[in-house]
């Protein structure tokens, strides 16, 4: 048998290090971005010396044990533990909201018990009824009007380029209220960076002499060499692999401009979100704080920061997060039979699975379909 | 030789564990109060199941990797990372000042560069001499008068019991002030809460077959039954040792409120500080909030607090901090001088040292003591 991986992100990469040393079978991964890491990927850029995640924010958290003891092999984490900001009105507010963003809103020193009980007469000022019929009416179900059209609407608009009244609500469905001050942005068990930065994590995890990796390479370039019964483990669009015979799936996408500020501190934080419409993007990134253990390149008066703008997706563009509504959910039900006629292939990773996952779950998914699907 | 250990605190604990285990060696722990953990001990509130540091809150931290390796070998450590918030007229406030504070208290959102040069402003309004003559000089000369008189005035008046006009202003040297938005309390790069709670790890510092403990015992009760060629370790209060043959060393003490709440959650956070004079307290504390992985003691209707008030130490008092001005450093070097004329007897531990020490500088230095002056 001959293996195949088509993408090496971290969900291509965790199966073909699989392959490599528990089968001790060779593989191929090949990759159609000139450099590894799919979405993780990071580069050192080279006057300010600051790491940055190229795609965007990345950082590591899960509460599965099997997962944090296999991705500590490759690599150890730092201690940082992510929060983020998020500007509204000429001023800074925490987020998710949370007593602290409660309490600066309304100018107020709440206490947990009280602020409920506040955030209850907001809402029932409103007068919605049980069944929220969009994202507008379930988010103002949670928090209210003021706190909605400060934090959620203009933010929401830019993100889905629509109205949150024409939004299901089943997007808001999960939007995180907290009646304390903690302001940890994820509550797992363990969290961190990469100390020594993504780039190298996927350099380890992909250093195996079993392992070959092409880059700049695309599923096309290679498919007509593929033995007929090799093992083709694919990450790439579901749809494009089937020639987009039954149609596209829809996609977001992201668009990021980069800037480089002679200034020690840019913004005091990794992520501060803008919340308002008065600037276009959504949220904007600064990479050096993932890394204030790195004290001279922190330090330095040079940072790179960069904005980020959601759009659309058009085919050419990367794809960044699945839109699992109706139509796509069941578009995508129907290319999984087509793969299935083909027991050589198998579909994961974010773009084959059409599904939004953190990079935990993404090696937990792909340990899983090694362990059930590749291993013998 | 024969090994004693008055008092089982962090130093103590340490020191009688590296006795019992590296040298083999038999060795008598003695603890005047009715537990054992020194500062650090921890019991379970019977009605509501948490948690409670009984003398403060304590979070352990430290970027010493010998330190971190030798207390995992005790507990391990969750993932809890301290922040500190505080009350001001009517509202809440992140502590150390950081650049959400400075921005909160002003109503702006200035960035680092902004902040720096509008703190730089305030500063040069008072026109201060370039040698601050007390505290108050101090703290204004680093962030100028508003904020000097929001978060450091009262509080310092409350902490101190003096006008900040006559405390020197050696005290606020270090006063942290971050243009940043972190809001981590610590910077080490290890953090947590004993998974198990801070009585658990002493127990399990103390459980040896060559340790004995005896609670409930002062130094004075096994006195006359020390052999004169023994070792003793003392972290007792120095000037006791010699009867306050030479006078009374200083120390500032604490008197803690507790109260129990019907409520889920009272504060929001483990530690809210006060820093108007209207309240007497300095801070409350709650403690649930550092077990928020204990889901069901969490999220139960019962919660612990806890109002900590500064005293002026008497004897009798628990001594929490030395006050380490010219005439304590004085005496306590003559009392050093004393008990070196014994070679049997080390002082040691926040109390025999005269020095106020993290846990982490506790552990360490014991295993330092122990490996330099016990360990043959």
């Amino acid at each position: 048998m001959q293996y195949f991986v088509i993408g090496a992100g971290i969900w291509g990469s965790v199966i073909a290090e699989r392959i490599a040393s528990q089968m001790n079978e060779k593989v191929l991964v090949v990759e159609r971005r000139p450099h590894i890491g799919g979405n993780c990927h990071s580069s050192i850029d080279e006057k300010s010396g600051v790491e940055c995640h190229r795609y965007g924010s990345h950082i590591f958290h899960t509460s599965l044990p099997e997962v944090w003891k296999y991705i500590n092999q490759f690599t150890s984490f730092t201690n940082y533990h992510h929060t983020v900001l998020t500007k509204h009105a000429g001023r800074v507010y925490s987020l998710p909201i949370n007593l602290h963003t409660i309490n600066d809103f309304y100018g107020k020193s709440l206490s947990p018990d009280e602020a409920k009980a506040f955030i209850a007469q907001e809402i029932a000022k409103e007068g919605l009824g049980s069944e929220p019929k969009n994202l507008e009416e379930q988010a103002i179900s949670r928090i209210g009007r003021p706190l909605y059209e400060a934090f959620i609407r203009d933010y929401t608009r830019k993100q889905w380029e629509r109205e949150p009244t024409e939004l299901p609500a089943a997007i808001m469905k999960r939007l995180p209220v907290r009646f304390s001050y903690n302001t940890d942005y994820f509550s797992d068990t363990w969290q961190g960076i990469p100390r020594d930065g993504y780039a190298q994590l996927f350099k380890k995890l992909l250093d195996h002499p079993n392992i070959t990796v092409q880059t700049n390479t695309a599923y096309e370039d290679i498919r007509d060499t593929i033995p007929s019964d090799a093992l083709v483990c694919y990450t790439g669009l579901p749809d494009a692999l089937f020639g987009y015979s039954l149609g596209e799936l829809t996609w977001r996408s992201l668009r990021f401009e980069w800037e480089t500020h002679d200034v020690q501190d840019f913004q005091g934080t990794t992520v501060m979100n803008y919340a308002d419409s008065d600037v276009a993007f959504t949220r904007i990134h600064e990479f050096k704080h993932y890394h204030p253990e790195r004290a001279k390149v922190y330090a330095s008066k040079a940072t790179v920061i960069c904005k980020e703008y959601p759009k659309t997706w058009q085919r050419g563009d990367e794809a960044y997060y699945p839109v699992n509504d109706e139509r796509n959910t069941a578009l995508y039900e129907a290319y999984t039979k087509l793969a299935a006629k083909n027991p050589n292939v198998i579909l994961g990773g974010r773009l084959g699975a059409y599904r939004y996952w953190d990079m935990d779950k993404a090696i937990e998914n792909a340990l899983h379909v090694f362990e059930t699907k590749i291993k013998r």
